[in-house]
């Protein structure tokens, strides 16, 4: 059994928020272990992008969703520092544009998809669509202008998003893109602690948003929310991750070692071509030199 | 009964492309009268689009697929002129670009459909997915790139396609989308026939490719293709019309009345508000008046 399999859901197994750890036992000794670490597993990484690169086939894309302040710019900043921007494409969800809510939800996710042979990054993602909204459901008739007919039984809502979720990702998988989600699953009072450091720090100011605190009054919404959407569309294709998020340094260590053996699963060809086209290939030499 | 539903096809009925007509009695007495028919149609077309518009909850997407020379794109220019451009917009699916082929399958569909409050287009479609491409099956990983690994059991790659059209076509339905798909269905004696007046037209010239003859040899196979992604795809939320194509003014007024009678199926508000609503505004001209 691989040391990540304790954090993997793909549907064989149910995601318990209660039971979920959010502190484990370090993976490094010390800072300078942890940089060590974390150094070569983005050497790993990057070798890895480099080839799927070259293959130009597969196509990988990474979800982190969390409760605010659990970490996840920073966990795209230090395990894809070291990667080959030109395979890397990070994209933000950020409130949907006017342009955005006049198409169905899942419309910006098929326009940043990545392309085959790189590495997008979803920095929260249509999974919002059944956290966010579904804490705050007035948002489907009133931003997202979805005719009240069709939203009138919530539940029916919600069971269709994981549907068209699960649909998608499954197509995905059968196009030759993995996708892999991460659920940064911070606790309740560390979260508290990071608000505050973000108060009391000015430097850390810019981080800090009023709604943060007032979205950890839905902090049992949220974690319901999170708990069934990983529960209604963890699969094989598609797992998720749920990584311990108190301390930040092992959380990276997790998520890029999940990422690394997901990507080793892929059946990417090796960068070197077969032993014809390679002698193909040297008999152009001649003619450059000529 | 209405006189549409000879041409429908919903999931509840089968399509056989050896019993379908390719020519039935015309809806039109002469000339004048088509012309008439078709300018009193655009009236009603535009009248729904316009409520839609201000509605602004719903959209509407058509799709045209035929065999080539079947008259598309002169029914679309006949359909539509006189419907309000700002609420329409057509886009045709060509030869897909290198940055499409970058994506899956269905990627270049999403970034084209149509937002709330408009009617888009298909020139062509997705379904060529499973039209050209389950023709010519070698598309799958030369140009499209997909694994080999991925596209070795191609009765299963047809039927994952056939899969994904359903499921984004149901989750346009549950957000407020309408899809109608129309096969336009010409003879093989029609279709020659055409494609001799292209040739032998200087003016006409422009529209004929050699490769509409090559394509012909594989009659046989395209209408099996046919038949199978009708049967496999139509549905009650995005049902199929097969409409008898040898007579394009007859062909022309049928998909116009299909149209007219599919968005009036569509729960549209009324344009004027409610009572409320417009009493409200009637205070403010006053402010407007000083």
């Amino acid at each position: 059994m691989s040391k990540i399999d304790a954090f993997r859901y793909d549907g064989s197994n149910k995601f318990s928020a209660k039971k979920a750890d959010t502190k484990i036992d370090d993976w490094y000794t010390d800072d300078a272990d942890y940089a060590a670490r974390l150094r070569e597993q983005a050497t790993e990484i990057d070798a890895l992008q480099t080839r799927m690169y070259a293959d130009n086939r597969y196509g990988v894309l990474a979800i982190f969703q969390a409760m605010d302040a659990a970490g996840k710019d920073g966990t795209i900043q230090h395990v894809f520092t070291g990667t080959n921007p030109m395979g890397l494409r990070v994209y933000s969800f950020k409130r949907p544009t006017e342009q955005e809510l006049d198409h169905d939800w899942l419309w910006r996710t098929y326009l940043n998809l990545p392309e085959r042979g790189t590495i997008g990054i979803f920095n929260r993602s249509y999974y919002e669509e059944v956290l966010v909204v579904k804490v705050h459901p007035d948002i489907l008739t009133k931003s997202q202008r979805i005719p009240a007919d069709l939203t009138a039984d919530l539940d029916k809502v919600w069971k269709h998003r994981y549907d068209a979720i699960v649909d998608m990702e499954k197509h995905l998988a059968r196009n030759g893109f993995l996708t892999i989600k991460f659920f940064l699953n911070v606790s309740k009072k560390e979260q508290a602690d990071r608000l505050i450091a973000r108060i009391e720090d000015p430097e850390k100011n810019w981080k800090f948003e009023e709604q943060d605190v007032e979205e950890r009054e839905y902090w049992a919404e949220y974690q319901k929310a999170f708990e069934e959407a990983i529960n209604e569309t963890a699969s094989k294709n598609s797992p998720w991750y749920v990584i311990p998020a108190d301390d930040k340094k092992n959380m990276r260590l997790i998520v890029g070692r999940v990422l690394i053996e997901e990507m080793k699963k892929l059946n990417i060809g090796d960068v070197k071509p077969d032993e014809a086209r390679f002698q193909a290939l040297q008999k152009l030499i001649p003619k450059l030199k000529a």
